[in-house]
């Protein structure tokens, strides 16, 4: 078996899938798409993934797109180590989490939702950054609100789920577009926490083979 | 067991919920959240969902959030009749497809992020169709390529998914915001098929209790 993820170095949702794979302990090539060159709009790419993004992941014959689906994919795939939990509603809680960052951050602060705000209304670059912000702080006032009560040392308990491997990239962008992290103290220490194991030491940006 | 829906009859994530419970016969009763006077972002709907969005769902003593992670919860604790498929790539694919509308296509065109176009930039309302419309467009332009090789009369061959489930109320939104479904065959033929369906006639927003 080879695994290929084709993906950016600083790529929120390339990531989390570096950060699941490692926990699964598989092997995988990083084949680099570089986004401020816009690669992920050529047509090598597009063949991957029609909506010109990252991740794009060659796997047991197929090419898979949108990082959720591919962690689905793995957890069902590799399912040792687990990284969602037994029971149904706490899987529900896992996959709430998951969604508040997957679907209710990230799209609004990536780099095309950020251009688009320049093609279509003329907001240049230094003007994006109270955009950014905001969606992040609007999801982190809720996730940490709803993870609180779930938490020990990770997310869900102190056990690893699919909530903290969204949670490191995000709270990383948090970093880079001025968020006081403060405010959110149970999601700043789960961050603490799992940033310091050796599979998420791997999978940090300044890692990667295309980094800058 | 009792089911309660707090949402809004023309939210598109409320919508995917109520056509799941629809599929999978389950009683449930509607309780309306109000977008346009603000009422999700009133201390009682906050209680249920921190982000301040719809759907919340009462079920089964919990309240759940994210309309993909219900789904997801629905078809574990109520599996008949299945809406994901057995095998680990085909539920990819539906994961996938079902992922470029939950967060490739929905969050980027729903109310509160058209609003802030206009706190942030003054963006008047008027010249939100066009960010809407890109948003959408974009989506099916991929969600096209991804989904012809695989459908039959609905996404996946000819069985029900969540990816029927996600599209129905997309295409709607396609529609009021002037995007051409012409360019879209296959996914135009699938919300054509799906909406003739009781269920999915039954889950539409002008049935609704709140529909205005």
């Amino acid at each position: 078996m080879s695994i290929n993820v084709y993906g950016y170095w600083r790529s929120s949702a390339t990531w989390r899938v570096r950060i699941a794979l490692q926990l699964k302990g598989l092997d995988f090539n990083i084949v680099p798409v570089h986004l401020v060159r816009n690669e992920q709009h050529g047509d090598a790419h597009l063949r991957r993934n029609p909506l010109g993004q990252v991740p794009a992941v060659e796997i047991d014959g197929a090419v898979l797109t949108q990082s959720v689906a591919i962690l689905e994919y793995l957890e069902e795939a590799y399912p040792d180590p687990a990284l969602l939990p037994k029971d149904s509603l706490d899987r529900a809680y896992v996959r709430q989490a998951v969604e508040v960052i997957n679907s209710g951050i990230q799209p609004l602060q990536n780099l095309d939702t950020l251009r688009r705000l320049q093609s279509e209304y003329g907001v240049e670059r230094p003007e994006w950054k109270p955009w950014a912000a905001h969606f992040i702080h609007r999801g982190f006032v809720a996730l940490e609100t709803i993870v609180a009560p779930y938490a020990g040392i990770y997310a869900l308990n102190d056990d690893l789920t699919f909530v903290d491997i969204c949670l490191i990239p995000q709270v990383y962008n948090a970093h880079r577009f001025g968020v006081d992290m403060t405010e959110f103290p149970t999601l700043d220490r789960i961050a603490t926490a799992a940033a310091r194991l050796p599979a998420f030491e791997k999978a940090h940006p300044d890692q990667q083979p295309d980094a800058q």
